[in-house]
């Protein structure tokens, strides 16, 4: 079991030494090797990455995908958002929807939201007890394992917001007229949740960190950093798996 | 780790005291009282049946499943056939195209043929090794265990023919006009693989048999004993479950 993890001990901005703009150039140049790495992965036609992100209403998933994923090839990326089950959903297991939409060989799926919401918003809303949870967060291992095994790296990330940057974030979706078709009935509650959310966090980060698999706490009160974070553990990783093009199966013109 | 299973150690007949006629009577009996406990399985909209087919070739997979579900209402049970897995299929974990047919709330989900192909027939062929093997039966006990804590009771059958019967029937089907169809090129091979077969069957009893989902043996070379025991077998199963009628929803009239 890890050790207790405490998130209010965890920073949500950037160290000292990163500076906006610099980190937004850098930002621009790993988008760059970026696309080179997802073109080799799809040629190779081997392996997989499975992206999951998590966080707490408005910590900003979306924006996430849309500053480090825009620019890829869309043939090889596919973003899956996991939202209220349907009544079909809910008549299986809580992994069948998903497992559904895992990657298949070449290809980066990116999940706003997952599997985790149902051992998260679930327990918040006293749906799912301790007892439950505890079978989940097995069920979850096992099953990440198996992907593992069929060759897709996971690439599990917490976007790590304040409790008052939330509250300030779901504040402006009433004011800006640019945000305010996010804003839902209920967002001033949610503003109220923090504590709670972080605690079932905290007990999904404690049952649900094997070392092939860790979560990723990105400090998220600040979109230029938690992107370039995001994307450089991304980069990092296609750099280790070293993807190549495959061998023409044509012979070549002599 | 259960106890070495030897397949030439079981036998493949009815025990004394079972007699053709006899038996096929009580295996109409069993089958109105399945239609009665399908009907209240589908009804209470709780639970849910998977029923695991395996068998050597001409083991009479297709026709016990003629012989046990004709008669259920179809709307409540579904048949599920495992060929070779497709290109899109291929490029996922094992279990993914599995996991996709498993039983809703309410129904019986009956595969012929199913995961265990992963670790049967690939190994026969020289496809996947022990060590793959033995990685693919932690997973399948995994998923097993997924789909019994979301309420799938899961019964698992191997059609159990000798060695001799086998090859009698692969015969028929070459000289039999109304087996003909079913010949397929390769099946004299076939009646040669017994001996390879019995021992990745026995591998699989041997890992994948926890005490929530053991094989039932079912002693084959008789059809009219092995449809009785799958039968009775299903029967007792939902005896134990017990659904049950929900309440109505509606008020009654005074």
């Amino acid at each position: 079991m890890t050790p207790i993890l405490d998130l209010t001990q965890l920073t949500t901005r950037a160290p000292a030494g990163f500076h906006k703009r610099e980190t937004q150039r850098e930002l621009e140049r790993i988008r760059q090797e970026l696309v080179t790495w997802q073109e080799r992965l799809y040629a190779e036609n081997r392996r997989s990455i499975l992206i999951v992100l998590q966080g707490m209403d408005a910590s900003g998933k979306d924006g996430l995908i849309r500053s480090v994923f825009s620019g890829l090839n869309p043939q090889g990326v596919e973003v899956h958002s996991f939202k209220e089950p349907t009544h079909d959903e809910l008549a299986h297991d809580f992994l069948w929807r998903i497992h559904q939409r895992t990657p298949p060989k070449g290809m980066i799926h990116v999940f706003n939201r997952s599997h985790y919401e149902d051992v998260l918003i679930t327990r918040v809303l006293g749906l799912v007890g301790a007892a439950e949870a505890r079978r989940r967060f097995a069920r979850i291992n096992d099953f990440e394992q198996l992907l593992q095994q069929a060759g897709t790296t996971i690439l599990k990330f917490y976007l790590h917001v304040s409790e008052e940057e939330q509250r300030k974030r779901l504040l402006e979706r009433v004011h800006d007229p640019a945000k305010q078709w996010k804003y839902e009935a209920g967002d001033e509650d949610k503003a109220q949740q923090w504590p709670e959310y972080r605690a079932v966090y905290e007990d999904v980060f404690r049952h649900c960190s094997p070392a092939e698999a860790p979560w990723h706490i990105v400090p998220a009160d600040q979109n230029w950093y938690k992107a370039y974070v995001v994307a450089a553990t991304l980069r990092d990783t296609l750099a280790q798996m070293n993807p190549d093009f495959p061998a023409s199966k044509a012979e070549r013109p002599a």
